[in-house]
Order: C-alpha cells, then sequence, then structure tokens
C-alpha cells in the first residue's frame, strides 16, 4: 500500500494548505488494540505500538514521531519528510517540533457527527492536554472532521479502482452463487457457499464475517444487520442479501433479492413487481439527482418520498452511503436529519 | 463466541459488586469502524452500527441498547438481560433507564494509562456530556479502568484453554519451520513459509500480518517491530523471530533465536551462548519471582537487572506483558517506570 499512502499523505497536504489549516495531528498508541480509523489511509496497514504522532503540516512536510523499534517501518513507508524516534516518552520530541513549526491552528482527530474523523480517544485527548498545558498550542486545538471527510471522500484514482475491483467480485461471487441456490437451502447453507467462495477466492470480508453475507429468507425473517439462521427457502420466498467483499483494502457493498417460483406458476405475483420497480426507481431517481452542490438530505428525500408515496411504510435508515476501506466509509451520507445521524 | 459472551457478561457484573460500581456502560458506534477494545469480551465478535450502548448493573442485570436492525444479534446473543432498540436516537431511551436503575456511579472506558480501558473516543464521550447535561447522573462519571483490567486480566477457564491452544499451534509451526530454514534464504522468504502455514491451517495472525512473523538475521538488521526484508541469512548470524497465531480469537506471542554455525566450526561462539543463558536466566529468574502481590515494576527489575549486571545493554522496552485476545492484553505490565508505559 506504499504508493497509496504516499498519495494519501500528499493529498492531506494539499487539504491543509486549501482549507488554511496548519498542522493536522494524528495521536495514537497500540492501535493492534485501538484503532484511529484514519491510520489506514495515512500509515498504510502498519501498527503503532507506543504513544505516537502522525503530524502533516500545510507548509513544512510531514513527520513521524514514534518509538525508536519502530521507526525502519516509518522509513520504508516512504510517506513522511522526517522519522523521530524517541526511547522515553513522546513529550519532549513532540512539544520541540511544535515550536518549531509555530502551527496557528492543531487539527486532531476528535468529532461527534463522524466516526471516521473520531479516533482520538478521550484517554488520548487527555494526555494531550497534558502535553500542551502551559504552551501556547494548548488553545490551538480545532476538529480535523473537515480534513478527514476530504481525505476520505475524494478518492484518488488508485482507490477508485479498488473500489471497482472489488465491486465486480462481489458481482461475480453473486452470479456464481445464483446457479446454484434453490428451494430447501437454508440461510446458514447459502452464507456457507458464499464464505467458501471468499476463502478459495483469497478475498476478505466488508465487514464482520458472522453476518457477511446478510441473508434473509421468506416473510419471518429478522429485518436488518443480523446472522443468517436455520430457516429454509420456500416457493414464494423472497431471499435477500447484503454482502460485499474486500479486496486490496477496499470494499463493496451490494443488496440483491432473489424471488422463489410457487410450484403452480412461474409468475412474479405483481406486489413483489411492483415493491422491485419502486425500489428501483428510487435508487435511479435518487443516483440521477446527484450533481455537485446537492446535499445528502436533498437527495435522501427524493428516494424516501417515492418509495412512501407509493404507499409503502418509510423505510428507517439512510438511504446511501459512500464506500472505501469500509463498508460504510466517508464524512457524509445520503439520509434524514435524525439524531442518529448527526450533522453527517 | 457465545458462551464465552455470556461468562464474561456474569464476571463483569461480579468485579461491579465486588468493586462497589453500579453500573458499567460502554457507548460505541459504528464500531466496524473504531473497536472499543472492551467490545470483544462483551458483545462477541459482532459490530454495532447506530450509537448503542451496553450497560452492566451490579444488582439490576445488563442492557443493550442499540438500533431497531441489530436487536436479534444482540438477543442470539443471550448475555443480556433486556435488549432496548430504538429507530431515531438513543439518548430518550438512555437516560429513561438511567433513572430507571439511579446508579451512584457510571463507569466508562477512558483510561490515560491502558489503551484497552479507552475505547471512547472523545467526539462520543461529548455525545454522552450532552445526553447527560442538566442530570444528577452528569457528575456521576468514573473510570471504567479498573473494571476493565479485572475483567481483562481474570482469564475465564475457556480463555486459558484458548492462549494454550494458541501457543501450541505457535510452537508447533516453529518446530515445522526450524526443518526448513537454511542459510542463503531471505527474511522473507522465512516469513513467506511461515504466512503459507497459517493460512493453510485456517489459522490468524496475533498482529498486523505484515510484521507478523518479525524475522530479523545478522548483524546489520533493524531491531524491532519492522517487516522482514531481503536480507540473506549467512553463515554465523543469529536469526530472530518475534511471532504468534491468534486461534479461536486468542493470541500467542512468542521469540525464537536461530544460531546459523560457520562452516569452519559448528560450535556455537563463546559470546552467544552466555547472551542466551543470560535472556534465559532473566526469564526464568522474573518468571519465579511472579507470585500475588508483587508489583510489575519489581519482576521488571530482577530481569533487567540481570541483563546490566551482566554488562549488557538496557533494554529499552518492558520485560512481559499479558496475553489475550490480543497480543499484548491486559490492564498491567511487567515493566519500568517510564512515561510511556503510564501507570500500566
Amino acid at each position: 500500500m506504499n504508493n497509496l499512502t504516499q498519495e494519501k499523505v500528499e493529498q492531506a497536504k494539499n487539504i491543509l494548505l486549501n482549507n488554511n489549516i496548519d498542522l493536522w495531528l494524528t495521536f495514537v498508541r497500540e492501535t493492534s488494540a485501538c484503532h484511529d480509523p484514519i491510520l489506514s489511509l495515512l500509515y498504510g496497514d502498519h501498527d503503532l505500538t507506543w504513544p505516537s504522532a502522525l503530524i502533516i503540516t500545510a507548509q513544512y512536510g510531514s513527520f513521524v514521531i514514534l518509538g525508536r523499534y519502530e521507526a525502519q517501518t516509518a522509513l520504508d513507508l516512504g510517506a513522511y519528510t522526517q522519522v523521530i524516534p524517541y526511547d522515553q516518552g513522546i513529550k519532549l520530541p513532540l512539544v520541540k517540533l511544535l515550536h518549531q513549526i509555530q502551527p496557528r491552528n492543531i487539527a486532531i482527530n476528535t468529532s461527534q457527527d463522524d466516526v471516521l474523523a473520531d479516533g482520538l480517544t478521550h484517554g488520548m485527548y487527555l494526555t494531550l492536554i497534558n502535553i500542551l498545558e502551559g504552551s501556547e498550542f494548548r488553545n490551538r486545538l480545532i476538529s480535523a472532521e473537515k480534513l478527514s471527510a476530504l481525505l476520505r471522500g475524494c478518492k484518488t484514482p488508485i482507490e477508485v479502482d479498488r473500489i471497482k475491483k472489488a465491486i465486480r467480485s462481489t458481482q461475480r461471487i453473486f452470479s456464481d452463487l445464483f446457479m446454484k441456490i434453490h428451494t430447501g437451502m437454508t440461510e446458514m447453507q447459502v452464507a456457507k457457499l458464499i464464505h467458501e467462495k471468499i476463502k478459495s477466492e483469497g478475498l476478505d470480508y466488508a465487514w464482520t464475517p458472522s453476518n457477511c453475507p446478510i441473508v434473509n429468507t421468506g416473510p419471518n425473517t429478522a429485518v436488518g444487520h443480523n446472522a443468517p439462521t436455520n430457516t429454509v427457502i420456500q416457493p414464494g420466498h423472497i431471499l435477500h442479501f447484503d454482502f460485499g467483499v474486500k479486496e486490496e483494502g477496499y470494499c463493496a457493498d451490494l443488496q440483491r433479492i432473489v424471488y422463489f417460483p410457487l410450484k403452480e406458476s412461474t409468475d412474479i405475483p405483481l406486489p413483489i413487481i411492483q415493491a422491485f420497480n419502486t425500489v428501483r426507481k428510487a435508487i435511479q431517481s435518487a443516483f440521477e439527482a446527484i450533481v455537485p452542490g446537492k446535499t445528502g438530505t436533498e437527495i435522501d428525500k427524493i428516494a424516501r418520498s417515492i418509495i412512501i408515496d407509493a404507499g409503502y411504510p418509510e423505510y428507517m435508515h439512510a438511504t446511501g452511503h459512500q464506500l472505501g476501506q469500509l463498508a460504510h466509509d466517508g464524512g457524509a451520507l445520503i439520509g434524514p436529519e435524525w439524531e442518529r445521524y448527526g450533522k453527517t
């Protein structure tokens, strides 16, 4: 992922410059235990053990301050101007560097609205405050949520290629699966076919394997993010999938439905055709309405009102989200103005 | 992992009771993006999408408040007394439950010293403060670091079995590997043999695959947590490994060294024998000194002084750490009182 990390650190510098922010500080420790979501963009898939700082500046290059034993990994990454190893504590080298750079503002990874810009734990926030206490930098902390959203939301060419690749693989697995499934199988048996395919192709899961894929058959299944059950596919059932693979670190997230005809008639019942067409129309209308300048709530309303106006109950979730290193990626959502979605 | 989760939630209740704490609140969202390390003990390997609360009380049972679409997963887990689904926001059901329970104190996952007790992000902390503002609960927040350390540090029988299993598998992979390695191979080729073995046995990595195993050969290799390089094993080299597998969710973490004799003599040089024996003596002495009541710094001093007194330079890291779901698991460390180790 080296080329990608270099590309993203370079992109981050330009975002800082364009947003009049002097310095972006990602402050982490033991990242294999608690992982700031920005790390996979700014530090590849490597972990940092002792308290470490990734520092990107608008004008003075980029820096990693970290435990000495991990310095070689940072150097090999080739994405940072300077690697500053320490032995006993990060406080002195961090304060020294800030004094050299004299940033007017310091963006940190904290956000109430965007989980992906909220990687700084409360404990590490307090540690940072302790380190800066008494210095002029104490009151220059701002949220990096805008930087994070731009860095994550604006995909580089390498990222777009990887997402397309993950989508193609997911579609190929669906195509292959649709040849194999039949009534009499359970949700779990269907899921197992997908798990075997992912394993044999050496792919990863876009989210937790226990409910990737989500497989729901028939009218009595739980709706939502639950694991496949022993429910048996029967004639007349709709089988619903929510599934995606992760490939080269990037995710797909696709839903599909399959109808199993009754024995007495292979016709698809009218209510199913109507529901399918309504959902398709909602998605297609939202898609066509997406142009620069529109907000996520405006696009959400277009899809949502088509479903409601057709007489269906309102779906109690957002219309769409971004894709990336996570299935639910990105700072912005196509969704309603509900408390649980904050300002995303 | 259901039985394990039930076991740990039950253990957590008893820890609350014994420590005179009324309620433990784990407050999370989009855990596939940003994961509180306590979740794998209290919620298995499942993710929570919308703002969610895992609430364990000393006296009134345990609760999950979560988005409606994920309620079935929480019910299936069978570890919580009550599952409380919501549609639009968590504030009302959370405040209502707190009013019913009337906890005198509320432990939250924040800690400057222990990364594993510090899963609450600063943004989620601010959201929680907003929710509690104006209520009597606002000033009853305390750190759950003691609860977390006890829950993580006191392994249940299921956990001990799994750790032993991971250690045995790691030892088996080492034994197999030692039959196959020879001078002329690169660090990366050695690492590749381990990767293939992990894959073929269906095991996981105890830490990031890019430096699991760590493989260092000869005098010019970087010391520490870096990835294997193209350095070639030569006669007279010491080959060093740092490696562990994760099996059924639990980790091993073992170091091994191998000496490759010179062509002119198969004897192991005296300095190597002396260094090996000194390190073995340090480890063995520390191991024998571990009894209830001793502190981690006392044990660390025993091992550290044996190395230093024998004339070797001091190692600039701790002597030992706990194992568990993470290679670096647990609230306490066998280490020196350095800034970077906080109070662990």
